[in-house]
């Protein structure tokens, strides 16, 4: 299955967007890139559009730990928007939804 | 909650008991224990008993991906016994149990 990343740059946030399943076999290269444009890119929010995300898996949310992680060192503030039902499913399961910043649209970001 | 990582020889492979809920508070001092003793003790094969564990977080189970990449670098196995049900859940939804050898008791362990 296609798995993408792309990233662009909004008057107010940096804008992730990931396509496809973030699994063992995608979430190395999502967390790094996204590491990368962290420490990179001078905006102070980023958010993470995973509209397009059909699953995310145990590694996949070891990525997302790791990036809050960086985030914090960073001060910078990581927001997810747009999670599939099924997926916020899992984020509640393992409690993940109680320590990033969850939206249902980019509409809400301020 | 109180959480204990204990450690203990055993004839054919090493036994790491974890007591309480692998968490975001937790999961970190898990995975730096669990790792010294990877690398320092010379056996091939790491039980982790979880039956005293009634919980696992994001975080945890970002922990366990960790100490499994951990184990296949040195050569090692890493194996969990004694999921309780709520656990195992979570570890089949998030697909861990397909890269995690997982046994019901260490009755079955070789």
């Amino acid at each position: 299955m296609d798995f993408t990343v792309d990233f662009s740059e909004k008057e107010n946030y940096y804008l992730i967007k990931v396509e496809g399943e973030i699994d063992a076999y995608h979430s190395a290269t999502f967390k790094q890139k996204t590491k990368e444009k962290l420490s990179e890119i001078n905006q102070s929010k980023f958010v993470i559009d995973m509209s397009l995300v059909s699953y995310i898996d145990s590694a996949g949310l070891g990525a997302v730990v790791s990036l809050l992680k960086e985030a914090r060192n960073l001060k910078k503030e990581l927001v997810l928007v747009g999670l599939q039902p099924q997926v916020r499913k899992i984020f509640e399961m393992t409690k993940l939804d109680k320590i990033v910043k969850i939206l249902d649209t980019t509409d809400e970001i301020k």
